[in-house]
């Protein structure tokens, strides 16, 4: 089976690692290979380094590499470089790179410099995680250098700063008025993403934040259309729970788009190609009136326990999501 | 009292320290400026990043950063970031960078990259180790780019090779050709180089290697000529004790260039400009004689313990030179 997820940072890397593990656990699933098409939006230079923070999560996470708790990171971190960056007095310092992270930052950047795309340096840094192994393309959504900022309003006035700023630094306490993605219209897709949206057998959106994530990568020109045009089912899982977001602040996201924080309204956002969409089994009634209201009768929308509290509990959701799309192979027209 | 030193790495490093504690119990020396002139031939870009292994020795030994063991490099050190790199399969690997100097590098390369000048990369990186208020000024020879290349014939044929690899990876122990100095031709003194050689009260020469720390300085257009020109006595100290170096390849280098590895012969190298010559008690007598052969008469020669052993002998050590130093100021003419 040839599967293609659009992914975020750490809430689609965990959704991934359940994917594989179960692929692994599935026989008649073996030898299923999986692209990832990562957002490189939140990407950032820092100290003159290039760092791209959802590819990165995914290749620690499936590598096994992470720092578990944090979800992101480096596991076994120390951090020696940017203890005397701060004491040099070098900004930003609220961005905390470890030195073992820092690692694949200074390869990234020394590759990028030498004249490699990021799809080749990416590639190059999935092979010492092991991902080509487990049957995994990692693909950057571009090439072109994007960056998604955000328009925010404060005792400062209103100005533009970059998506991490506002993550990390504000941890998006300052409203949002606008996301701008730096770069994106003259992006053009990494080479095979179209590709492998179109000839999938299945797309499936993790639980990947939709307006940071998921919602840049489908504005890399092209996608959007591939999926309308793909001939595999497209299944999403919803990264909102009960109104809340597991994790991050996708709910900030969600108002700054002017979409309410709930599973229904999220899928909403993908009714021009979802064909399938998992939401917790408290929020599927309201999902359904919801998707109703806006027309959206082609979308099958179903119940399941989203919560990945361990690599098992990932497993039975990628599990899920993959059998939903099974189920509805035959709902998309013979391209 | 001004007095400028020409510096390589860790002898020069231990040498400068000794000076500034000479500095601080002496009372009628309060006060004093120290400029050093430090070599950057062994400058060298690892993993994108510009390394200043000279200078930094300086200011990581003058700071009370230094690894006391090695003499270069920090204490307290990692190693996470390489390990990472080494696992990505960058190369080289020759050239052990721990995180805590990686910090150094990425704040240099960054500040280099923004278009700041040599000069002006090091002012700031030292204001961060109290050199400032230490009365030291440390300047590069040079803000030009300039490399060390060493000539080497081997199984792999007769090339060029970065003199980091010469010394770092092949210990010097394959037979130095010729030492090549790319970019030496174009380079420009930095800001304040000439100046605080020719407005010295006493211009010192550390017990830096000859050849490639010394000799390298000297090459920059424009040195040689202002110590030649210099108001001040040039006193230097003999890197050579019983015919070997205390530390190093000072042998294997001064080999290359044809002149035996003995204090007297590395004093005829400064014959044009040096005005006194600390030696080993064991070395005077065959110092003196090489040196009258050599028609030094003008240069005083005189024996002193000259191992650094603990950062007083190294005080004693510098201030043997200083009080050489006074004693010889009326030899040079009035400028």
């Amino acid at each position: 089976m040839r599967i293609t997820a659009l992914a975020g940072g750490v809430g689609g890397a965990r959704f991934l690692r359940g994917l594989l593990g179960h692929l692994d656990r599935t026989p008649e699933l073996a030898g299923s290979q999986v692209t990832v098409v990562g957002n490189t939006g939140d990407d950032i230079t820092l100290f003159g380094l290039r760092v791209s923070p959802d590819l990165d999560s995914v290749l620690y996470t499936l590598g096994g590499g992470v720092d578990e708790g944090q979800g992101w990171g480096r596991a076994g971190e120390s951090h020696h470089l940017q203890e005397e960056l701060a004491a040099y007095g070098v900004q930003p310092q609220w961005f905390g790179l470890g030195d073992r992270d820092l690692g694949t930052h200074v390869a990234r950047s020394l590759w990028l410099g030498q004249g490699q795309t990021l799809s080749q340096v990416t590639a190059r840094l999935a092979a010492r995680w092991g991902l080509p192994e487990r049957g995994v393309t990692l693909l950057p959504m571009t090439d072109t250098p994007v960056e998604t900022h955000v328009v925010v309003e404060d005792e400062q006035g209103r100005r533009a700063v970059h998506f991490q700023e506002w993550w990390v630094r504000m941890h998006a306490a300052v409203p949002a008025q606008q996301f701008v993605v730096a770069g994106m219209e003259g992006a053009v897709p990494a080479p095979g993403v179209l590709e492998a949206i179109r000839e999938a057998d299945l797309v499936v959106l993790p639980p990947s934040n939709p307006v940071v994530s998921i919602g840049i990568v489908l504005g890399v020109p092209g996608v959007r259309d591939a999926l309308r045009g793909s001939r595999a089912p497209v299944v999403g899982v919803s990264p909102i729970i009960s109104g809340s977001p597991v994790r991050g602040y996708a709910d900030a996201c969600l108002a700054a788009i002017g979409v309410d924080a709930s599973a229904g309204a999220v899928a909403g956002l993908y009714a021009d190609f979802l064909d399938g969409w998992l939401v917790a089994e408290d929020d599927l009634s309201a999902a359904r009136t919801t998707l109703r209201g806006a027309g959206s009768s082609r979308l099958t929308v179903e119940g399941r326990p989203l919560l990945m509290s361990s690599p098992q509990a990932a497993a039975d959701l990628a599990g899920a999501a993959v059998d939903l799309g099974r189920r509805l192979a035959d709902r998309r027209p013979v391209a």
